[in-house]
């Protein structure tokens, strides 16, 4: 196989998103801030940012909507050329409400997202096949979630993506809104032993593959069952709406061994929409850019931590930026406090 | 019959909207202004301005979204005491995105109004019934065209209306986005029966009842073979998005006569949207509470030009404002320049 | 005596407020934020919220101004049946400036509210009666500090309300600026006999009404000495103009219990103007709608807290909500970090 | 005398302006641009701009509004040196909200300055004395308007001027909403004998002080009976609330000469508000620094015109882009299309 | 030759825009709306809006400022493969202010570009190469004014192109801020005999290159001497800042036939900056991928007619909205009022 | 000799500040607010507002960039009357573009501002000398850092106040982006003989005139050796970008005392820029108006906490506000929460 043209490919839906400007609530707000994300696209976003190849696999409404929704992507840096423009005079764009919180009221999302474009998207209506076309497919348990006919077109997608040599990175993230546990039971136990790279939350993990024990066996579990090389877990520890620390535990089933560094504590945060995928999105490039598990957590710890001070799904931030964060972390917190 | 409590009903679907602020564009725009219309509650909100108790019978969903609506149809005067909160979790207030236009570039809308709350609603859910609790019932060929199933129970209760002594408003305002015309043509042949005050282009006038000849006969001619008692068409000339002018004529079958005025010309169009609604709203105040179709064709005709002049779909405006602008106009623009 | 049509009637101004956007200065902002507010419109504004049926009796200007503010009460579900529209070319509505405060700077409020239409405003121009309508009369020490005929046909009202069976609910509320010490204890001794809920701060129940003792001692002996039913204080910690602790007691005569519960600590503080008057709505709707004094706690405790993180003046929230920040609070916190 | 310090000082109240963000409506907007205004700071304004040293006495609250006042005064270019600072409690700055119209709606102006500080200053509070300190002193009828004290030391401060050898221009607007035909007629009995440059619309010269004719003989009869060195006399056509036209006439009693010009035709209007004050600085700075009447009517009228097209009471411009408008249009339109 | 990749490359600045917010103005405004925008870019963008491969060959900061303005680049549909970051410390991207104009005030531009790393960029740092990887190479008379080496190492980009057998196209653009008329005109002899596409307006054509006649007899003396084979010119006439008309003359030297059509009369202008640039994207759009000259006539007017509707230097618009436009115009105007 | 006109000057750089609306991103956001800043602008500001006479000495393009400066300058108080305003087409403003951070993305400053019109600025330009007209001089390392003529030119000014009785004051501020260490510490040698207040940084204090010792030994060796009256020394400690401490500690070289308080602990920072400004502005006025020392740290510190309480690089506070600051510390935060 040819070096793939892109280093990540995310298979997912794209929603527009609605803010009440200025911290503002949807029960009572006039201005809103239009954004567009998505799970695999926050990741696609996060990688682009850090200087990797990306695209997207997903569907659009052919209006001044989609068009406006391709625009962003590219400006996040994600490529655009599996963009699927749905010509059907019915086509819409899934959107969600967000309402930022302030401790003892929480932060709140309202999907919008029934009959979207992509939920009837068929993969095969892509010219040409994405398949070959790049080193890492990532998707998440939302697309899988989203109606028995795509659960089985991405089955297919991961499947042939993993026969072609590619990485397969798939992040649960279990939605009970979008479908039973049962039925993601069942989902998972096709999915895993095609992943190689595995994001779950501690809770899901237990949950869903009905595991017990401590994190670290349980991480340990889905490498020897499924064959997952790395398996990572992050943790959110929620002080108030506007105060967060993070932490993660990334496995590297080669060395068998576990990682972690001390976690971005009393995190500011502006919005915290998107941060697993940042999180995905960091860890990915330590993965595939860095040096292995080590840098994937802390890769991607600042990237979470990073865009929870960020407005948007996106961790819109830059390499240098990052860096800089990180060397302050691991230099426990010295260094100048403006850049300039 | 006591007095009913309400002089107009309006029976019709409530629509969020989102306009890019600032004249911007629907494929650009980061900051949109939300607000919500709906052809009847914009009539039934023009009435309430200009002092008359309405009400609107429609459905929203149990949200913060669903009650921003119901706080905004009570902040523009209409009473919520038949608005229905879908307890669903799929219910979801359609919506549509609106767009300025400056020549050569037209307005444009774009609607996502599928599935809606709604267009699922189920009237027998109302208690109490609003049968005989208004003296007009107002609803337009938009409600119709929502599905079978919502025609059906439309004209379930615009028969009930009828039967209950109460006088029914119908605008047809033909949309071929949701509905054929052959089956808007079927409709029409029940609903005009039990319409007294009918609202027609001069356009649909002739398509989708077939007619022919000049507007005043084709007028005379609903009131002859359905027994309408008013039947009003409106004529907007654009000379380009920012200047429309403004004509109607409405004919009051009792007296057998033809109302018209000077039009309104180079009015300022800040927002085209719901001044056909604002006219409806003009006219069955002349009606209602004025002095008939004369002054059909003077508050109608106000309310539209005014409505041109405002954001969003309904006329805000005062009487006083009103009877200031229809005076000025009377005198052919003489009069102070500024009102302070 | 029917059951009234309305739950609860304020009688009090309602001001014309102007922020500065974006926590702006008022020595400095170009861009300012319109919104009302009033002590009694704020508690009829939550009991509303929570889905009670209530109604202000105040005056506004008969302009453009006043049809906002009208609008608005109706916005926030009160009724405007008794909102007086004051015609004299020198109405005006009272005015307000708020601007935000940060550590070391404290928020500041600047009135301009002298010569107001509702200072001028006469009751008895009111038709039909408010009297009977209402189950609940609600008015706080601001409106009796209006001035010397203000304060006449305001004990008057309530002398009324009392004689018809009513409820009258009383927020001492004393502001040094609007009256002097020994006219405020005065007019106490008339209206304490009168009041069946009485809501008083800690050192104006000292000062005021010159008591000693602990809270409880004072609280029992508003009960004992003028029949007061419920006696509720509030104390509001400021570690800093962003963080707020909310904690209250509340004095039920009946059982002679003193209801409390663990206080709402580090209270991200958005605007914390109304928080006091969100209690009060909460109490009321403890004691009329939920199981007592101990309801009074737990309502007005969450309503307090949730509008220090809303803008404005009125806690436009609705009762799922605040269930869910009760539930959470009672929960020590535990349960979802959002809402989706 | 020695020469003054100021070429220009006025004398009149500053308001503080409420303008709907983006065109909006008073009876529905919820963000407002703040700003001052006054037809006497207007013209001192417009006269700094152009490059003289003007100064304002007024009164303003001892508060963060009148200290925004104050350092808007002074960032027009103003001095404050004779701004005093009212420090009692109810001292308020008057207040006005402001609306844009579009044909057929009218713009709107709401005044609230009942009871202002200015309405109740003291000119003797004033130290040192302004007399003597400014080659000229601006006032119009909106001063002499605001209760018999204040006509009173105004007409002593123009005569104290007047005797002190400076020049005294005034401009009657008159406004009837402040004050009756009656007192108006009788006061401009004793301000015309003292002022020398008299601006005054054609209607008010025929209603006031009662004169025939036509414009041009009733411009000299001021000449004549009072002793006025220069009248001049403006005419707005308006075609529409954003399209006006322009034009003055301006009678030079010295070479008995009436000057004007081609009108400004179509000006495209924003903000009408402050043009006729923007007139009067032009028409100043033309006798004051230019070549007399013939440059009062090309920088009265260019200053007017520029000011229909700015936001606020004042044309914010400079000398330079004045240059350019007076020359475009001196060449009939010709010349670039953008300035770069 | 293989197929090269893009149908286009601008070769030019990237500019940083800052426009007042509400249309106010660079004297008075807090608020700034930030853009990009370039000539060459313009032309790129246009032509990826309507479905053509674009790419820009430009230097950016390597820092958030210059990140923006390449995501921007990606967001307009147009490549960044070869876009340099300069990575120096003083590297600045140069940036304009830009003020609206109404009538009798002009649109105002203040250019502040000096030392603009694209000033002092080196192409030959580009890896790879640009030369062959485009079908057409853009640029203006603006960067052949940035300085004497950018003009040679431009003229050695086109010369490069050229006998790679790419199309050249070179809009003249003078600006005397710039460069003198005897550089420009020494440069143009170097690059006219080069270029294929050549737009140039009537007095630069006349007093450049120095020609007489009638404007097409000068369209043919450039295919003549210097081998052209398309010369194009437009007319724009203004009425006002906010009303221009639009005309344009596209001269096919293998045909030897002029083009043109009925002028867009009354256009509503937003923003007259980038309409000569969106003309020249649509005439390109019209001679490579539509019918040849005739096409560049309705494509480039459109597209001009298009841009000054819109706020921002490029023409945020898509395919189908073109089509409708051009369509209505060739309609003369007859067709729906609103799309929806 | 006489007393001067002004209580301070300052000379130094006035530049154009950027800010993403809305705590955004430079890397994003398409919204700025634009301010005017400079370290002694600052300074002079800051003591105007508590009612100082205070100029600036500084150059500014003659543009309406430019007079938007100017007039910003007057609004903060500072008197315009040194303002020079550069003629020359390639006069700019510098500018600088600053973006807040939450924990742990920090705040960001990027410069533009080399070759602008300051850098340039010639002094002896000015007319009339500002010499003797202040009773002090302000300026700080930045402008002494803007190339060796603006070095010798400042220096020569300084030595003129020096000797013509003023006192000088003069704030380090190292900035390695501007000059050398070795060039600084040269320059040093030179302007510390002259300086009767310095305000240098600890780490400043220590690394250019290689000092050892605790700061106490080092305040005084300055004293000592070059004569100083007054050193300053602030310490700022950050616990996160949005939570700050402020310390100082001031030497009295007369009474041979250090003058220290209580820091201000958790101040909310909304925008730390300029509050070291802010602490020279409260210094002076203590030491200028005030107690001397003592005072510089109350006013001083006080002025520093309530600028990072505040948008944009100036205090723009009262009198009143800062003693209520300044009151409510000296009282360990007792007081109102509000001020009312």
């Amino acid at each position: 196989m040819n070096t793939p043209e892109f280093d990540m490919m995310g298979f997912g839906e794209v929603l527009l998103r609605l803010t009440p400007s200025g911290r503002g609530r949807i029960l009572g707000a006039e201005h809103f801030e239009r954004e567009i994300g998505g799970a695999e696209l926050n990741v696609a976003a996060g990688l682009a940012m850090l200087g990797l190849r990306t695209a997207m696999i997903t569907s659009l409404p052919d209006s001044p909507i989609g068009q406006f929704a391709r625009n962003r992507i590219r400006f996040t840096g994600v490529s655009d050329d599996w963009v699927y423009f749905d010509q059907s005079a019915e086509a819409r764009l899934g959107l969600y409400f967000y309402e930022h919180g302030e401790s003892p009221r929480k932060p709140m999302v309202i999907y919008d997202r029934k009959g979207s474009t992509f939920s009837k998207f068929l993969i095969k209506n892509l010219d040409p096949s994405p398949i070959g076309r790049a080193r890492l497919l990532h998707l998440t348990g939302i697309t899988l979630g989203l109606g028995t006919e795509m659960r089985a077109q991405a089955l297919h997608l991961v499947r042939a993506f993993h026969e072609a040599g590619g990485i397969v990175s798939f992040d649960v993230n279990y939605r009970a809104a979008l479908w039973s546990e049962s039925d993601a039971r069942e989902c998972l136990k096709e999915i895993l032993p095609l992943t190689n790279f595995l994001f779950v939350s501690e809770e899901t993990a237990r949950r869903l593959p009905e595991r017990t024990g401590d994190l670290q066996s349980i991480q340990q579990s889905f490498a020897k069952e499924f064959g997952c090389k790395v398996v990572a877990t992050t943790r959110r520890t929620v002080e108030s709406p506007t105060r967060h620390s993070w932490d993660s535990l990334v496995y590297d089933a080669k060395t068998d061994q576990f990682h972690s560094e001390e976690p971005y504590r009393s995190i500011e945060v502006v919005d915290r929409i998107g941060s697993g995928d940042a999180f995905v999105a960091g860890a990915l490039y330590g993965l595939l850019a860095g040096n292995g598990a080590a840098d994937a957590v802390s890769y991607g710890n600042a990237l979470a931590a990073i865009k929870c001070t960020l407005h948007g799904d996106m961790v819109l931030s830059n390499r240098r930026e990052i860096l800089s964060v990180i060397r302050q972390h691991q230099a426990f917190g010295q260094g100048d406090e403006m850049s300039r």
